[in-house]
């Protein structure tokens, strides 16, 4: 069966069967029936019930056989024992796709995976699609679908339509999307809970959310990622489609990766590659379900931030110098407003006021009406959100007379700005008139300046890192100087191909002797580094085969004579000294190229030395990638203020490592033999960082 | 006028005066006596207008000395241009205390300024105590008092009695307080909104609910502290008395400070030292208003948080796993359940799920009843939360069947467990039972995970740092080896004085020339540091004029001769050399004493070197200070992990550098004459912290 044409079946059925519907509504036979019947579907229902008659003045049969036409899809609530019976009748009926509700499979140990492997089976060989088990079903507000068990349903007198497409792998969380959703205003076409995707699975909805007309915002609750290939090109359509995609992925932490698998089957898979992965395709990543909705009310207006400066508006001076001690923290701005916007806030504001944070209490009194935006509040939101330096705003309303009318106002720049404009609402059921506003209008709002922060952080975080448009080759294997055996290259071997790769090194010089190595140490002249190089050697500084701050040709004698015993000692056989100039580095980075499982070649950087264990200050980003990618990178670390002028120290020179990122990405992508490279140290010397060691393993 | 006298006029009158009552709720006038008659205040009340007549059913009189009686308070509503003569007309009727509403004061500018510094002259000067001007006024739920302003008064039929006692900078946030409250089942005692302080000020407030035996839990938002000395003695009577404090304090960062400054006259201060001085106190410190009222919801039940590991319960795998990534990132943990919990659990959960998150949705069928507990659900939260290991609970509702269920099991073991149990509802208007039974049993709730994390972070945060009994004096002035002289130490008087209060230094000769340097650094062996003294030179190392790594006889005499030559050219005279041997530190750590003009003297400790710009690590805690304050300073380091052992080197040998920072709080609090101390590096050795260099200057 052509996939398309499931998924229409799934989401736009033309006729339902409900297997096992009920006139309880304590069931879910008769939970679902009850919102079936309430939104009415386009198109047929077939409720079926041994007793047949009708329920809930719909007519009932007594079994699919008995359905007066062709059925595209069936609910499947009956118990786990019973679901390899329900699934032949299916087969049975040419039913195109089943919802299976139940659970008892995959999620319950041993015995449930072996029935849902049963179900699957039979599904297969008839024909049969499936979606779930184990899932509280879905919904397609465009064509009045509400197929699902999710118990914010029974609250819904019409469906909430809208354009954020969500998917979650969780029924209950997916569940209080519906429930918050509902009170901010948010808006769904279509909502899936995907239970234990036996046969149709995330990919699948998220394919379809692509393609879909009615989704315009993707919003995912993940706990695993299945066929991974797959999902990256989804997340290139997406981007590709100009469809913003809002990920939650719990397990990020190993304590979360343990929770999750321990209430499904699935692995979680590394974070670290997942968020690299995502961040390349522009993905807003939030850490909870409400977070993410709260991302998926603000953009599903179209609005995007592409600058730091975040506005901030309130009645009261104390609740303005909260938000900017907060927003300080997050690493966003408070900008200084323009002339031009001061200019057009000179009649509403004295002088001291024209400035961020906005506070609507010192409005004067007798402010002239505005050409544009009419009255004094929405002219200062107006003229302060059109201000270049802004990128997002926020209002926040605490109890004051005239809360409708900041709402309105807000609601009325919001729609039209162009720019993330977020209300917190700090008045609770005290300012219920403006709530209510803001939802009919389906403009949202948040009550958390917390939440406000994070949705905030996160929208400008996304901005910084997505990949604009492909990277082409650069790097030809042909141009790469790399040996034909498989294992573990010499610390040459290395160098030879970093050189190829056009990375730059710190200069040495091989020395097959103490007498060679002398002369090397005359030409480099101040103090030297030796190191053994040996076929057999891979961690030379554990047995005392690097030897530093050599300053004298007696010391470099001794050094040598050290080396050859500690090599002679642990087995090993010498093959040359390297000899290089000792530098004085300002810094000390780790560079590499790494290979995930899931998402494939990763260009990784991070802080060297003592702050790898301290700052855990790692930057990951798929390969090949852009100049711009390898900046974001740079600017993300953690110990970015050592390579930015630390203490009179020359600034690193960022386009040169900008060049070493490009590069071993580009290495990653021309040479897929090479299984993993670290360089570590990437040395600053004035300015300038080169590799001064490289591990790297080719297959 | 007796201080409790008044603060008893201000919160507990026998008559209030409203002048400038009126009939028409839009003014200010009309709805303060509307919310005035509809609370009934026990006592008289007067409302003053020039008309005379009834107001709202109440006998209105045309003036102050037309009332019956006498008048505690008067509460003055009346435009800023008629406040002189408003107070004049107070004190000419014996008025004991006046709450100036209005605004135009010292908050708009020098001439309200004036305006203020007027009326406070008239009113001392009849006796008249003054409460505002510039504010929304206050309530007292014990008293019937409704004497504000709040917009979100006019939504209360009746006051929200409790024992929270709250006093507010800023009216904005105190309505908005009062509106969430509302919400979330918060009941208040007191609540304050203290305007521009012209008299009565925070700290009275302060006091007052210290005092006042309705108020269990104070929460505090602030701008500016006046009078630090006072606050700190308040806040050592609050610790006395066993009630919790909370705080906001806006301005902590610089953008937020410069916002503070912006609308109001007073300066915020310096936020580590008053940091550092809440901690101490056992204060929670809270980011924003929001958070601080959900921390008194949680402690109006007499919780506190005693152990780090938080169970959270929910009825979702996946809400469940979302909290445990969040927790893991706050530096909570998670942990394992004790045999004797899980054998409560046996019934309940399958053995697979006999650990935290609790799910409840995998509960047994026909769980048995728990003899104390009852149900599975309750069971499941009330048994958990004795375990040993917990020290606060989440519980994460999800829209769900029996969700009013799941709120009554919370409450009832939140009540009654001595932790902090927090409900954080997920399920929205979806879940409203069960949001009102949480409101009406004054339990409430939070539905944001991110206002929960911070919550709890913060219970636990401020468990680690308060001190518990005053710390005596162990050294005295006399034994401290100081000069007579004011001005900057040398070197070596530094040096002694460290030495004299009993801190661990690296070992130095003096020198008096080349030679006995040279004599030392043979003495010392191995490589040397030497380092010049001068009795006018204080930054030795800018002009050249330390050495490092001297490892030859060769090099001793030149570093000699160089620091000489730098010494003479820079103008300064040689005293003599210190040699010192040269020792590979582990790590570096800064440490001294500041004396905060507020708050007096603090002992610091920061990371050392290249973190002091990364990681901005500096801890500061009042002096003296407590061995267990020393060691929450040094737990609360981000460079902690280099002090645990980092590579396999050395821990740094806690109770030494614990000894070095109380001793430094000692030598503080001894010699009042020490303006401050810097010990940078403080070297760890060998897992030894040992001073390498001080800086000092005495008055």
């Amino acid at each position: 069966m052509k996939h398309a044409s499931v998924m229409h079946d799934l989401l736009h059925p033309r006729s339902v069967a409900i297997v096992g519907a009920s006139e309880d509504e304590s069931k879910w036979g008769g939970r679902l029936l009850r919102y079936m019947t309430r939104h009415r579907i386009q198109g047929e229902l077939y409720p079926i019930n041994p007793k047949g008659g009708t329920l809930m003045g719909v007519k009932t049969y007594a079994s699919l056989s008995e359905c007066p036409g062709p059925i595209d899809m069936a609910i499947l609530l009956v118990p786990s024992s019973r679901a390899l019976a329900a699934v032949r009748d299916c087969v049975a009926n040419k039913v195109k796709v089943a919802i299976a509700i139940t659970s008892g499979f995959a999620e319950a140990g041993p015995e449930g995976e072996a029935l849902q492997q049963s179900v699957l089976d039979e599904a297969k060989a008839g024909g049969l699609r499936l979606f779930g088990p184990n899932c509280m079903g879905l919904m397609n507000t465009h064509h009045n679908l509400a197929a699902t068990t999710a118990v914010s349903m029974g609250y819904l007198e019409t469906l909430p339509v809208g354009c954020i497409g969500m998917a979650s792998q969780s029924g209950a969380l997916m569940g209080a999307l519906l429930a918050r959703g509902i009170d901010v205003g948010a808006g769904f076409s279509t909502m899936v809970s995907l239970g234990n995707q036996a046969d149709i699975d995330q990919n699948d909805i998220f394919d379809y959310l692509i393609q879909d007309p009615h989704t315009k915002i993707i919003a995912l609750y993940m706990e695993a990622v299945k066929e991974p290939e797959r999902f990256v090109q989804l997340l290139k359509q997406a981007q590709a489609a100009t469809k913003p995609v809002l990920i939650v992925k719990s397990g990020r932490t190993e304590a979360g990766e343990r929770a999750v698998q321990s209430h499904t089957a699935s692995l979680a898979g590394a974070w670290p590659s997942f968020e690299a992965i995502c961040r390349a395709h522009g993905v807003y990543l939030f850490d909870n379900v409400f977070d993410l909705l709260n991302g998926a009310m603000v953009l599903q207006r179209g609005a995007s931030m592409n600058k730091p400066g975040l506005a901030v508006f309130s009645g009261s001076g104390g609740g303005g110098a909260l938000f900017v001690d907060a927003l300080d923290e997050a690493g966003l701005s408070l900008p200084a407003l323009s002339e031009q916007t001061k200019s057009h806030l000179q009649d509403i504001f004295l002088p001291v006021h024209r400035e961020l944070p906005v506070d609507f209490g010192v409005v004067q009194p007798k402010a002239p009406v505005d050409p544009v935006y009419g009255d004094p509040v929405t002219t200062a939101i107006g003229r302060v959100m059109e201000d270049e330096s802004i990128g997002a705003g926020i209002v926040f309303l605490t109890t004051q007379p005239g809360m409708q009318h900041i709402a309105r106002a807000t609601a009325h720049v919001g729609m039209q700005c162009g720019k993330p404009l977020l209300f917190v609402h700090g008045a609770s059921t005290v300012g219920e008139e403006a709530r209510a506003y803001l939802r009919e209008q389906g403009y949202g709002y948040v009550e958390s300046p917390n939440d406000a922060m994070k949705l905030c952080t996160e929208l400008w975080r996304r901005q910084c890192a997505a990949l604009q448009t492909p990277v082409p080759a650069s790097l030809q294997a042909a141009d790469l100087a790399v040996p034909a055996q498989a294992g573990f290259l010499s610390e040459p071997q290395a160098r030879r191909l970093l050189e190829s790769a056009k990375i730059p090194l710190v200069p040495s010089r091989l020395a097959k002797d103490e007498e060679q190595a002398v002369q090397a140490a005359r030409e480099w002249g101040g103090s030297v580094v030796i190191k053994a190089v040996s076929p057999t050697l891979i961690h030379k500084s554990d047995i005392g085969a690097v030897k530093l701050n050599l300053d004298s040709e007696a010391k470099v004698r001794a050094a040598c004579q050290q080396i050859q015993d500690a090599l002679g000692k642990a087995g090993h056989t010498l093959e040359s000294f390297i000899v290089s100039p000792m530098l004085q580095a300002d810094a000390e980075l780790i560079v590499g190229i790494q290979r995930d499982p899931d998402f494939g070649p990763m260009v990784m950087l991070g802080a060297g030395g003592v702050l790898v264990e301290l700052l855990n200050d790692v930057q990951l980003c798929p390969a090949p990638l852009s100049a711009d990618q390898a900046l974001a990178m740079l600017n993300n670390l953690r110990c970015r203020p050592l390579l930015e002028g630390w203490r009179g120290r020359q600034p690193v020179d960022k386009e040169k490592l900008v060049h070493i990122l490009v590069q071993l990405g580009q290495l990653a992508l021309a040479l897929p033999r090479l299984t993993e490279l670290d360089i570590n140290p990437l040395l600053i010397v004035d300015g300038q960082p080169m590799a001064v060691d490289a591990r790297a393993t080719v297959a």
